[in-house]
């Protein structure tokens, strides 16, 4: 769906960031993407659970397991350097020589992501012949294209940023994402990228990044795939000049983390490969969070619910359907279900007093909630996801490889 | 895809059949469908794994439980009776009261099952009030009107009928499906009914039909959703005068089951909403039946996948990412992919020598074979599924509740 949103400037005090065309994409396109901290900064990230990964995921694995501690992150689109066996190992090591040496850094010191197309190998010679270019751009007015070098079928920028005090000091999260589709919540399922300017030690940043990511980027779903290159980096370079965060602090440092993920969520999904509406799907009543996680999955991947919003269709026997293949035990005759608010089903019958006209003028509103009750206990969920039109098929039918 | 395959008429000795409008479709389409035995049959049933489930469902579950000896089945389209309480429970009473006084049975030896929209309560006084009729037209001549009387979405009649000598007796094995929305595996997903004239025990029947079910029916996916409604009902009245089957026996008659179940799940594949393509995914290599086919359903469900088939596209890239993705711990160095008898992945690269205008002559085909190894044991599996077009979202978006 086209939202005329701002895309704030996620710039941090203490990064500097680029983005440029070196080949891999035609026409000039942005395709190579730098950010530099100008000190150590302690990262943390969160990884697809594809067991088919990029050789670029596993080179962020393998680094912040050794050593939390980067300098950099480099990101190309165009091409996703997977299933292309050595020769995509060859690629990172390749890639991080030659920027280690361009930023006189180790290699171990930067992080790898890849995004675009599958089983090619990785021209990486065209993204070392961008290096001392890319290097030469980078400033702390780089940010946009450095979103911009992300793209791949998005058709939107996606930038956010927070601000907040901590202790006196001000302290800043900003972020840029791609991803509209391959899709699909419980991983890392796009590539996400935040930076901020405080000080946190790396036990703390991934439990707060962990925090983070459930609710937002692990709670979407375009279309139920997931990819073999997703993830989602922070890094923390203490700019800022805080003393670590403690305790205490955690909770407003998470808060802006998530604020964050969920802007970006959010215009993934609003970019979702031919979306024309954001659906909330919620699910209350649940006997725990990961059963009313899995019936708003069974919903919000529901071709027939999906197809149906698209059709602005108040189709409940669908959605009533998809809750009860989920695999979740629930009892047909507790479910409620209402749609942006109108009560359409009661105890599993259709609703007493539902009015069809009032229901199909709510259907027309961009933003669909569907709010399922399963009357079984008291965790709830929720699923974000985007309809299934004309243009979901165009665009995947017509992607050539 | 349309086909133009003959139908053959599916008349089993022994028993008669009819299908009439008695008003739940407009225009007079035929909306319900009677098969009557002319002596006791014995009966076996596989029903929808959906927690959420049709008192039709639960009807023919309770009869089969308690006696699986029956006399008829009545099946109606254009309503569901599905989410609509304690009404629901009722009609099927209604209809059974109504049908067993017309043919002279008990309310029990009847089986009912419906399709059509969720949550709009039958109206159960059409169908009785159309029985008389019905059973006027019940002729050994009325199995193509009893057929076309349980369609809905169907753009095809879908009928099998199978042959076969046993014992120096004439074993003929008929029956009519629906489906073509809806369809998952591991589920009697759609509406089947299965008619022999040969004599045997419920014990062995039920144990026949689980067996013919597995690889068949339970081996589709149109879209990977999973009615409230669907089942698989197969009875056996022993007309052909052979004595009851034995072990020795039923290997044959297994495979005469199975026979016209694969025709009708292939008829239904091929009526997939929007189909333009029959596609076999095969896994071998695995370590169980049960992880080939959960990698299976993973590629066979991948809307990438579906939309790439559907644009004539051989994107490995989709169909590795969605082995990948299936929960199944697989090697990636060790997959290999073949589409339509071209080698295309080996060990999870690209394989050589791979020519691009061959692959994309070969995606023209109707028929796509996407053959996949894991290399990690001998086990095997295959599901069937269908492209992933415009006409599936025009269908589904426009239907309406």
């Amino acid at each position: 769906m086209k939202k005329k949103s701002n895309h704030p400037n996620p710039a941090v005090p203490g990064f500097k960031a680029a983005g440029l065309n070196c080949g891999l994409k035609a026409k000039g396109a942005l395709d190579l993407t730098l950010v530099v901290s100008d000190r150590p900064a302690v990262a943390a990230g969160v990884f697809t659970k594809n067991r088919v990964r990029s050789p670029s995921v596993v080179w962020c694995e393998q680094t912040l397991r050794k050593n939390p501690e980067v300098r950099a992150v480099v990101v190309n689109s165009g091409n996703a350097n997977a299933c292309t066996g050595a020769q995509g190992t060859l690629a990172c090591k390749e890639i991080a020589n030659s920027l280690a040496g361009e930023l006189k850094i180790q290699p171990r010191q930067l992080l790898i992501a890849s995004t675009g197309v599958i089983g090619v190998p990785l021209p990486w010679e065209k993204i070392v012949s961008g290096v001392p270019a890319l290097n030469k751009k980078l400033s702390s007015k780089g940010w946009m294209d450095a979103a911009r070098g992300i793209m791949t079928t998005d058709l939107t920028l996606k930038t956010a940023r927070h601000a907040f005090k901590l202790n006196g000091r001000n302290i800043v999260v900003g972020g840029f994402a791609k991803g509209s589709g391959m899709i699909h919540p419980n991983m890392a399922t796009m590539l996400g990228f935040l930076f901020t300017n405080a000080a946190v030690d790396a036990k703390t940043l991934k439990t707060a990044l962990r925090q983070a990511v459930d609710p937002t980027f692990n709670s979407i779903t375009v279309d139920g795939e997931v990819s073999t290159n997703d993830c989602v980096l922070c890094l923390a370079n203490g700019a800022a000049g805080n003393p670590p965060l403690r305790k205490k602090d955690l909770p407003a440092f998470v808060e802006a983390l998530t604020q964050v993920c969920r802007s970006l969520a959010r215009q993934i999904i609003e970019d979702g490969e031919g979306a024309t509406k954001f659906i909330t799907v919620r699910v209350g009543g649940a006997r725990s969070v990961k059963q009313a996680r899995q019936v708003a999955n069974s919903v919000a991947t529901s071709s027939l619910v999906k197809t149906a919003v698209f059709g602005e269709d108040p189709n409940w026997g669908r959605i009533i359907c998809a809750v009860g293949y989920s695999g979740v035990p629930v009892n047909q005759n507790r479910i409620d279900i209402s749609l942006n608010g109108l009560p359409l089903v009661r105890q599993g019958e259709i609703a007493p007093g539902v009015s069809q006209p009032r229901l199909k003028s709510r259907m027309k509103k961009k933003d669909i909630l569907i709010d399922i009750g399963l009357g079984q206990g008291r965790a709830e969920a929720e699923i974000y996801t985007c309809d299934f039109s004309y243009d979901y098929v165009r665009i995947n039918a017509e992607y050539t490889t």
